[in-house]
């Protein structure tokens, strides 16, 4: 099961986010998680498409590992750490700050200056 | 790199394997091995054309894990287990007597006994 179909845990304000941006932020975590899967099918589907060769099948098998070791600790969804995974998602191109809106500008801040690093 | 790609080596009657008999063996293990690669570059191709979830991602990695290890365990070329090996691939249905014919009749008749196992 992958973080999309996680609940959401609304808890109160932990470690500064209210309930509003926790709102907020699952929903930019989902957004980028189902980009991220989206390209990855396209990838798998062109692949497999073209797929030839002993070798081709067992590249695909390491890359899926390697893109599943990725994901998994790319999407990581907790409140102590989620301004620096949402920072990363920017600088990835998987999200962008104006889908952040409504989260304080001081996490804005800290997310926008922690992706031009 | 796979099976196919192995190079063979030719021993002098290793455990009783002539050449010609190596020739052979080589010939049918590579041939069952080509078999079980096609069904599974079809399954891949089917699999990821209809992919359409996070889970079928994650599950067509799982399914390839899989058979990359039962592979890994069908596929071992040594002439010490090679009658083995022979008969559990005519068991699964991916190599057939016929095809091992040159072998010596006490090898066919191994793996014709231990295939019904």
């Amino acid at each position: 099961m992958g973080p999309l179909l996680d609940s959401v845990s609304m808890e109160t304000d932990p470690q500064g986010w209210s309930p509003h941006e926790q709102t907020i932020a699952r929903h930019a975590f989902d957004l980028a998680y189902g980009r991220e899967i989206e390209t990855l099918i396209h990838t798998l589907r062109y692949r497999c498409g073209s797929m030839g060769s002993v070798d081709a099948v067992w590249d695909l098998h390491d890359f899926l590992s390697g893109k599943r070791h990725e994901m998994d600790g790319r999407y990581d969804f907790r409140f102590a750490t989620l301004l620096f995974v949402f920072a990363n998602l920017v600088k990835d191109g998987l999200l962008s700050l104006d889908e952040l809106e409504g989260l304080s500008s001081d996490k804005i801040a800290k997310i926008s200056a922690m992706s031009r690093m």
